[in-house]
């Protein structure tokens, strides 16, 4: 690729810029944690992290990159599935996670302007405690709000709330080139020009360095009720899905899971799931301003899922019994991993519609591919989670069985008008299927964009649709 | 530029894929609608008109003006105020007002497929029959859904609901090539490369032509109440906007007019409004589904009001009075254009804590530039739509007074971190601002990208961030 290798005028230019030697890394002091991310199975070390503290300092590390040819790898928490913050081409790898001070909360705009390294779960609590709400809710609490923007994260409201697109008001961003910008700002309205903001969300820190994030805020819901509905088999369950979006009342969540999900989470966390009588769950979840209507909201869709065969509905109005649900749905994929010796995950998306279909192909694969595979999901978006455990399977047969079952999934999803990843993002892992699943036409446009913003290729190379 | 100039040979070839005479214009029988659009000043014949029926059509002209270099100009229902859609290179228009088929209306998956074509007003009647809902609520009932798209229109229903970004799952797409692509689907979430689906959206035609739109529904809410508040003053009513937006109640739509608007609506519609006791008012309308939910809120924001001043609140429960306040509201724009002998809008959004300060600021301009200026908006999303006055000012004088107010006011939006077009877009008139508002950095990215879409610039070219 002719990218010039880090050398030791490199660090010291580096360590100019920083002036603070503890916040740069090198060598043997690069915790291993940084050559991975929590599940890709892509390992590549940088040659030097640096943990910045503002705009100006990675502007003027990419200024300097960005003369020299250096590949350049942000970083966030390194909660990402695909590959994403893994320095393929060595180099440089820029952390973000002391970038982390929630700069403004303005509550006439309810805007609050935070860095990239404030964590999902800060965010949160921050804005809750200002009775204001911040809706996008992936499972990976601890990942970085830069992080949840660079993967266009989702999570489990996205049924009534949208995903992390939807709240994302302004952003500003260090270019390639080094150049520090803004796209958006605390409009509620624009039309001034191309989407560049949008653009950035999703990109997956391949466009720019996210420095700084304006975030839109709700009126934080004054009540929430979940209800969890064993069903006796997983096709009834999720057959009351499209019934339920159909009948006009939308849930903030629809989740599903099978039992034997939940008792991986049962061994995970130590603690006990109100329910196990049944095979198969739907989990709802209702939120609103008066207990009236969330009433109202929930007693329809309890009739309706009754009626459809359901075996029972647990309310769950205790923030006891809240906790330890959600809790246990949180876990699932930390679950997972743990009860297996390694795993690769598909985050497809298809039309909600669609779901029960693809569940059923997920099951008959198991036997197809022979190979584990578990699967729970965003029932009300069609966005599902399926994971493929190697268990004691050799390496060699590990991957041919989850290469064709892995096929044949992103195959089948195609066919249903879905997509490669519904929040996960592509990376580094994902690039053949989205190359399998895109038109040739799309995957040049993105590279063409690539191109526009980052000429020499420096910034996370080698991601999304580059090959 | 180096464009084909079109001659009979394009003309017979043009025939030859349509094959269907009535649908092409040329010469003399191209209306003199045509050549502009509602507002822009913007002046321009195209050499001929297509009214395309397909996307094969408009594919195969594509191919043939990419492959002979010769311009192209998309065109919908032709109501846009900033001259996007205006021949300013003459050669092909494609009027797309034929394509105006809904495709499906899928009740599973809460989506409707339609054609470009398909009118605002049609859409929403055809939606709300099946008792779902399009939220996005643009002025001008009667522009396409195509043009609403290229535009990202906004809307009254902004402050609760968001604007057409928001509701575009899937787009059918003819690239200048004349490739014929697809970005999004019907799916809720996507994180499988770059936004290209967004960066459609708002694109004014100058990197594709939709020729299908998956849109998002939800239900249809049951209940929907305005409230008509007069205020002493502009003041008053204005400041009052971002205290209802800090109390947690959202109304889906916060507009502020002002008599004299109000007078000239009257007139133009031969209507009379319900209330001109005040010079101005807060319109405000709520929607749920439960008469308690909103009468709690709008109970809550009345009582605000009061507290702020306000002389009355006007509850409009009945349909009667509901469409004559909506009617007249709607007809803001036409009025306005109806009392003078020109004008000329501007369509800024500032931060909507900042909405006061900047109508302060109009009417110091009214003096200070010698020109009147009315100005009405969305005072929920700080949207705000001054219009310009030509009245009986000679043409010299008008030009100057109203680019010199025109250069104040954008500069004053730029001050309070506002952009240059909240929802009508650049198109060819507002160019200048959008350059003196943006970094050059972002200009050039919005260049680049241009040129990956259309290296030969023959699809609307001169429009937004172009010279």
């Amino acid at each position: 690729m002719g990218y010039k290798k880090i050398d030791k005028d490199d660090i010291a230019y580096i360590k100019g810029i920083i002036g603070d030697d503890e916040r740069i890394l090198i060598g043997d002091f690069i915790n291993e944690e940084y050559s991975h991310d929590e599940l890709s199975g892509t390992s590549s070390y940088p040659d030097i992290v640096v943990k910045a503290k503002s705009a100006k300092e990675i502007s003027e590390v990419m200024k300097y990159a960005f003369k020299h040819v250096i590949p350049v790898t942000p970083r966030g928490a390194g909660t990402g599935l695909v590959g994403s913050s893994v320095a393929i081409e060595h180099g440089i790898m820029i952390d973000t996670t002391l970038m982390n001070q929630v700069l403004e909360l303005d509550e006439d705009n309810l805007t609050i302007t935070v860095e990239p390294g404030v964590l999902l779960m800060e965010l949160s609590a921050y804005v809750e405690d200002h009775d204001l709400f911040y809706p996008p809710d992936p499972g990976e609490k601890s990942a970085t709000i830069g992080g949840n923007i660079s993967t266009n994260a989702g999570g489990m409201r996205a049924v009534k709330y949208g995903v992390t697109r939807d709240y994302v008001r302004g952003l500003e961003v260090v270019l390639p080139s080094g150049e520090i910008t803004e796209f958006g700002g605390k409009v509620v309205k624009n039309s001034s020009g191309y989407a560049l903001k949008d653009l950035m969300i999703g990109a997956e820190g391949t466009l720019g360095f996210i420095t700084k994030a304006i975030l839109k805020l709700i009126p934080r819901p004054k009540f929430v009720i979940s209800l969890l509905i064993p069903f006796p088999t997983l096709d009834h369950a999720i057959n009351t899905v499209p019934l339920i979006v159909k009948s006009k009342t939308i849930p903030t969540a629809i989740e599903f899971m099978q039992r034997e999900v939940i008792i991986d989470a049962e061994q995970y966390l130590g603690k006990t799931f109100p329910d196990k009588q049944s095979d198969a769950y739907l989990l709802l979840k209702f939120d609103g301003n008066s207990l009236e209507e969330i009433e109202k909201a929930y007693d329809s869709v309890a009739k309706l899922c009754l009626e459809q065969g359901a075996l029972d509905v647990l309310i769950s109005d205790t923030e006891e019994r809240e906790d330890s649900i959600w809790k246990a749905r949180g876990a699932f994929l930390e679950a997972i991993k743990g009860s297996t010796t390694y795993m690769d995950e598909v985050d497809m998306v298809v039309p909600r519609s669609s779901v029960n279909e693809m569940v059923t192909y997920l099951h008959s694969l198991q036997e197809e591919c022979d190979l584990r595979i578990k699967s729970f999901g965003h029932a009300g978006d069609g966005n599902l989670h399926a994971y493929m455990l190697k268990d004691d399977l050799n390496d060699e047969e590990w991957e041919k069985r989850m290469n064709k079952a892995m096929e044949k999934v992103y195959a089948k999803a195609r066919n249903l008008g879905g997509q490669v990843s519904g929040e996960h993002g592509i990376g580094f892992a994902k690039k053949p299927y989205l190359r399998g699943s895109l038109p040739e036409v799309n995957l040049n446009l993105m590279n063409g964009i690539k191109k526009v913003y980052d000429p020499n290729n420096i910034l996370n190379p080698h991601k999304i649709a580059q090959m």
